[in-house]
């Protein structure tokens, strides 16, 4: 089957803008544009209005078999097809979000949440092509996960399973989270995380540092990523030590799947080795002698392409077994 | 198909003693018996031995379909079939356990550490028959785990996932571990795990207890159990402590694979309510509030049954698919 003539359309939801495309069955974005979210008041209407742009998008592409439409979304859940309380989306509640694209589009329709749509997207498109076992974290806001096993995802029995960010650290101590407890690892491993680092460095620390010119509410993770890479040498030791968190989780997770590789994925990610070293020096250190040099801790492919898209693409093809 | 007409023998490997039985596709433990492990220098010898009792056994069921052996030993390799550096087992090194049966028997020949057997077995024959998404926890003298996602085993893509015992209750710090590292889950959660725990209290705590006549290497988790079912506050307290260390990682653990059910298995396991009532406790204080509500923890339905033939001899039938 020539899967470069199938076509699908990602969508990647997002609390102000969603971002969609048109994407092959060899994981090439033909186009992708954005869309306003946080316009629309109302699902129902942010649906009618993006379908209607998508119709006039794929008029272009009557020689390809149009397949359907792969949405990743915040708290998106698989089996039900909804979007449930996620709290940055302008809609609230439990949102039928699959069966309203139903009635517009008659072709297969698709919804997950943001980390699962990137593993899928990792094993159709990305550095994930071969394996049957491996993990994507996204580090972005928070820290998502998508975890593969035997080649499937796992949903868990209700859809929730592959929440990695809400793993502990510390146990009834550390950071408050926004989960309601404390010492999640997303906490300290993803772009809030790392900030929450730098702010506890700044108080803790004299050294100079570009940040201090910074308030908590105007720094991001681009501005420490900036810094560390000018030499500043706090900024740096905040990636350390978001690594050295990560790295040490990590070592605990495989211990669950066993999987070939660990990707990263998203914002925080696309700092690469001040990141990723960090990570990887503190997981080889920590982790069980069974699964030493047997995962490889690794950068997305999908890294600075349309991976958001891609992922979200990539549903389409990849159904449940 | 009529089960019950399908037979098929289950193997648990231990240290001195195996115990092998015939069961039934209904899960009927048809006969039993021991046969020695320790006597055998050789693993040919073993298997030999114990094929020719098996066939002899056999003899009696020739109005069944014989389907296959299933084995569960510790450290033993789904997918290699082998048994690997086995710290109790007297056969050093990496030994070809299923195809030294192959050359006994026509018939099907699987093999898997005791806990993915357990897990198996409960799919099969126990409580998660109607179950997808469920987890299995050994108690033995360490802790073991099955992972069962979407109705298949989690193996990983080199057969050693599933080893919750080893997630870190305190990062670089805690027990010394027999895996080399500290601060594992089973040198707390397991039956050495709860006398190291027993020892912590008698050195702290001035209180009386029937325990302080024993020493560390005659005292076992039945003493332990016996002392708190007879009133002694000291060996109850060591039950709380173990079931808080549990049901913390616990509800760590299922933000993985979002399980319907836990079962505790094993030797500690069936001190009941004991050890299931402070981890039920502090797994529904701690876990996220996604799963809150959803997961039960349960006893496992095989304790205090054939539960390790069981689980073996179910291997026969629950293939990989």
């Amino acid at each position: 089957m020539d899967t470069s003539k199938e076509i699908a359309v990602g969508i990647d939801i997002g609390g102000t803008n969603s971002r969609f495309g048109v994407v092959d069955g060899n994981g090439k974005v033909l186009e992708h544009d954005r869309f306003p979210t946080s316009t629309y008041p109302k699902a129902e209407g942010y649906v009618r209005a993006i379908s209607r742009k998508i119709k006039e998008v794929l008029k272009k592409y009557e020689a390809y078999t149009f397949k359907g439409i792969g949405v990743g979304a915040p708290n998106g859940n698989y089996f039900k097809g909804t979007i449930e309380q996620a709290p940055n989306l302008p809609w609230k509640g439990m949102i039928s979000f699959v069966d309203m694209f139903k009635k517009q589009f008659d072709e297969r329709v698709v919804l997950t949440n943001d980390a699962n749509a990137a593993a899928i997207g990792e094993m159709m498109f990305g550095g994930a092509r071969h394996m049957k076992d491996f993990i994507v974290i996204t580090l972005g806001t928070g820290l998502g996960s998508g975890i593969v096993v035997n080649g499937d995802l796992v949903y868990g029995h209700d859809g929730f399973a592959g929440e990695l960010g809400h793993t502990f650290v510390y146990m009834d101590s550390g950071r408050k989270c926004g989960c309601g407890r404390q010492g999640c690892l997303e906490t300290y491993a993803s772009a809030q995380g790392i900030k929450r680092t730098v702010f506890e460095l700044l108080a803790e620390k004299t050294r100079d540092s570009e940040l201090r010119g910074l308030s908590f509410n105007e720094m991001t993770s681009e501005d420490i990523f900036h810094a560390a890479q000018n030499g500043d040498r706090l900024a740096k030791q905040a990636f350390d030590i978001t690594g050295q968190y990560l790295g040490m989780k990590l070592a605990d997770a495989v211990v669950f799947s066993s999987p070939q590789a660990i990707f990263l994925y998203g914002g925080l990610a696309k700092s690469g080795n001040l990141i990723l070293n960090p990570t990887i020096k503190t997981f080889d250190d920590h982790v069980m002698a069974i699964y030493k040099g047997k995962v490889s801790i690794l950068s997305s492919e999908l890294n600075g392409k349309q991976g958001a898209i891609l992922g979200a693409a990539a549903l389409v093809w990849k159904q449940r077994k």
